[in-house]
């Protein structure tokens, strides 16, 4: 490991080229109906903004990277994704879904080719981040300690004792990030139970995973080729076919062969035991949408989409531009400009009206809606899903 | 008045020919948007039957009646009340709408024309009745205290204190009442506050008013030509002229003239301070299904058309056919069948699903669904209505 040198100073600039990753997958089954598998939620503009979580999450990292964005995400989606992210990002299709270690680590093969010193950035699609300056000096502070040879994640300061994510606590910060805003971290910890979560909340020392990682390309493989071998490997095999008359051939044979693995697991993990990851904390209104509750309250803050309520003592939210009459309501309303809705007396729901099914949700009920899955399924109803 | 005979006992057939009125207006806008100004509440199925509420009415009252039934209809509804009512009802539509009393006295004045001895039992087009034999043994015992030349109502025992329904307190029984099963009426009183429903409820003298009435049709008219001689006169007018060359010219010239006025107040309230009343107390299942509150608790009663709800932990009824899917949810859907509905945590809500709107009552707000009128109109929205 590098020793911090006091005449870098943090404010110089990154030397190594940067180049953003997006991993596009995830269902969003929480979500329901407005994602569906065939079109699941980061291709969706959930908050009315005009841009689809995809885009918004691309507007934000094209800006910061030297290199155009990579996009990896499942064949049936790459159509679409190409359409959305449109020219100047290059797109990476997955044959099969392995999870994101394979993702990630062929948009880093990728990356090496182009330039052995590359950083890459890895964010989900489909999360959503208020505060863009923050979220650009974050990635900053991590680029600096990615180019020290760590894995670098960015651990959100914690607004409430999340049950629905996991934790990241705060180690012992060497030497070695000095300059950098980043420090040490101890350990990753899984989605904790209530009691344990505030624990992690009033200890100060617990951050949340948000699943962004910051990271020499050259790196993050050599880490992989000491951990599972055949994955690097064949994540090189596949990235150096593209473009050349193997490519279709190469994907298909080896891209099945890849170990199935979160990063987490596959590398943030072990690394953190050996001492090799570092950790950005920062704050910048970061939310996965991660359910209907969670979308109401990004809503409510954002306030974006209001138009056309015509309510007397109500609390009412509307997305996709449905005319709302409500007496003392208070709800979230997913519509269509084709048909009104009326809402009387009704607290603390989202309703979700789309063409071919309707969604009336308690929002304190929002993590159950991963349940409705299999009633679909059973009752016959898997289309819809 | 005439004297009870005690050689006429209770059980003999009554004397004179009975002819069933039905009344079929108002808007039922608490039921919007399945009501609706042009499809208004008596034209539905809301329970799922098969049969409209005018067409259950129809069927129950049919079978009691030795004449055709008599339904007396906005001229807008007229051609639908038509189809639904079929052949061996006769329909007589009103220019206008003049509150129920001059429809009623149409209806006695083309029943007194037929038979001079005519009995009519006017009763509401937009009712639920769930005992139809205790119905019918009521309106035996009110013919026989019609043709002693009373105005008789049934008095439906309350089975909670009710503030959306008008009052008839019992009084003395006269002996012309005896074996009929009759009793007199002290008073009529209007919807009361919660406070003095509790205290009628409790004191065992109070019904609630149904607005059933059944009269010999000669009586009727002969009261009328004492309290609104203009009235009766008018009726007569347009019943005389039906069948010959000038119906429509009077119909359309004296209508307009016809006091516009209820038939509680033109008649029950004053002559029942004359002692001219007479109750029949009666229990049998009524409702008004006044709101979307009270068509969930019949629907649960009567639990018809519940096929399609796959639920895990749920009390949901379905309405129309609509697959439902539901996590802990206890609603009721109206639907059609082309479109599922999936309900998730919410509990006491009415979901209507219609074509043109959707709405999502707290059925415990159900009397407020009469607010959104205004609201509509206000938003130039009135074409829901």
């Amino acid at each position: 490991m590098v020793s911090a040198s006091p005449s870098v100073p943090s404010s110089a600039p990154p030397a190594s080229p940067f180049v953003p990753v997006v991993p596009a997958g995830g269902a969003g089954t929480r979500l329901w109906p407005l994602s569906r598998r065939s079109h699941p939620k980061f291709l969706l503009d959930l908050t009315g903004s005009g841009r689809s979580l995809l885009q918004q999450t691309l507007d934000r990292l094209a800006p910061l990277g030297d290199r155009a964005p990579l996009v990896v995400t499942g064949r049936a989606h790459e159509a679409e994704v190409r359409e959305q992210a449109g020219a100047g990002v290059r797109v990476l299709a997955e044959p099969s879904p392995r999870n994101s270690m394979p993702a990630i680590a062929l948009a880093a093969a990728v990356a090496a080719a182009d330039d052995e010193d590359a950083v890459i950035g890895s964010f989900a699609a489909d999360h959503l981040i208020a505060d863009e300056a923050a979220f650009a000096r974050a990635v900053a502070s991590a680029r600096a300690a990615a180019e020290r040879g760590y894995l670098v994640t960015i651990g959100i300061e914690p607004t409430h004792p999340a049950t629905g994510f996991g934790y990241i606590e705060e180690g012992a910060t060497p030497s070695s990030l000095a300059g950098t805003g980043a420090v040490g971290v101890e350990r990753f910890v899984e989605k904790p139970d209530r009691d344990r979560a505030e624990e992690f909340v009033r200890s100060g020392r617990f951050r949340w995973n948000a699943g962004m990682f910051v990271v020499r390309a050259r790196v993050l493989l050599e880490a992989l080729d000491a951990q599972i071998p055949p994955l690097a490997a064949g994540a090189r095999r596949i990235a150096a076919a593209l473009g050349t008359a193997e490519e279709a051939e190469v994907r298909e044979r080896v891209w099945p062969t890849l170990t199935a693995i979160a990063i987490d697991h596959a590398l943030a993990e072990p690394l953190s035991v050996a001492g090799r990851v570092a950790m950005v904390p920062a704050a910048f209104g970061w939310d996965d949408v991660g359910d209907f509750a969670a979308l109401a309250r990004q809503l409510r803050e954002r306030r974006e989409g209001a138009d056309g309520v015509h309510a007397e003592g109500s609390d009412v939210v509307v997305v996709g531009g449905a005319e709302t009459i409500a007496i003392d309501a208070q709800a979230t309303v997913y519509g269509s400009p084709t048909r009104p809705v009326a809402l009387v007396g009704v607290e603390g729901i989202s309703v979700v009206d789309t063409p071919d099914v309707l969604l009336v949700l308690a929002d304190e009920r929002a993590q159950d809606l991963s349940r409705l899955g299999s009633l679909l399924d059973a009752e016959g109803l898997d289309a819809l899903r």
